[in-house]
């Protein structure tokens, strides 16, 4: 892994800064060391959907406008001050050709975000809002903390004035 | 790709016949050769949601099953005659040791699926139903004369009595 490293470069984002905006080509990936961000997309009405949240340990891109280099639809925002190792789309490639296990690893960590958000599909359908509250914060405790409610809210699909119904009767 | 066939298995699924049924371990995955399956789960309400579909040239798997050798909740099961190459999680494993570039195959692979599962995922938030339709169709002309149409309003995630209006005023 030490190899590696040499591809990589520690940038730092401040809170309410953007990694990502709407319609630029998202040419990282980023492995957040400290702090946590979200992902979204503004839909027709102009309402902000947030679509998963990044913590420490996990890795933030938006696939398909890095892998096929198409406009991001997704904004990516720091919810606190981020701290990030980030890795640009011609440094990994380079880093795949020179260090050939890294394939392993990545396959595996994209397999880990393909089954987050399988789950996270299932949930919606299989769930009524309140399952889908109480297996949020019980998969989730400490990092359910550190958002704010409407934002939670938003991830979960249900308003912020049923959120807070939820929580009163936990 | 020679060396990687030794591992796959030829199988041939009837239509109706189940590649996967709840509650069981996914062990495999199927390259499909001919045929087209539905990935679907059974809601509280017993009522079955399509998830996805699988055609020609698609891996089809339970990811979180797969993986983490835990019970599924997909069900998979052939909605024509189907033939798939499949390989074994064993299988899987001892290629990947013995094909060392299998491993950058299969990253690519899973990418593809996040980027499909995503697209998908930020279509349902974005769009209404009516758009919602008209990109399903435009994306799978084909494909979509396949499927019934009760099924591809299970998919889409609307009524089909709501599927036949928009049909007509197509």
């Amino acid at each position: 892994m030490d190899l590696f490293f040499k591809y990589l470069k520690q940038k730092k984002y401040n809170k309410k800064e953007f990694l990502l905006e709407q319609d630029s080509i998202c040419n990282f990936k980023c492995f957040i060391i400290t702090g946590l961000v979200r992902a979204f997309v503004i839909d027709e009405k102009g309402k902000e959907n947030i679509i998963h949240f990044g913590i420490e340990n996990w890795w933030v891109s938006n696939m398909e406008s890095f892998i096929l280099e198409k406009p991001s639809h997704l904004f990516i925002q720091a919810l606190e001050d981020t701290t990030v190792l980030l890795i640009t789309k011609e440094n990994l490639e380079l880093a795949y050709v020179n260090i050939p296990k890294l394939e392993r690893v990545f396959r595996i960590i994209t397999e880990n975000m393909l089954i987050a958000i399988e789950r996270k599909n299932e949930y919606y359908i299989k769930m009524g809002s309140k399952e889908r509250y109480t297996s949020f914060i019980s998969e989730l405790k400490t990092f359910s903390q550190r958002v704010p409610q409407y934002m939670i809210a938003s991830y979960l699909q249900i308003t912020p004035e049923y959120l807070s119904e939820l929580r009163k009767n936990k």
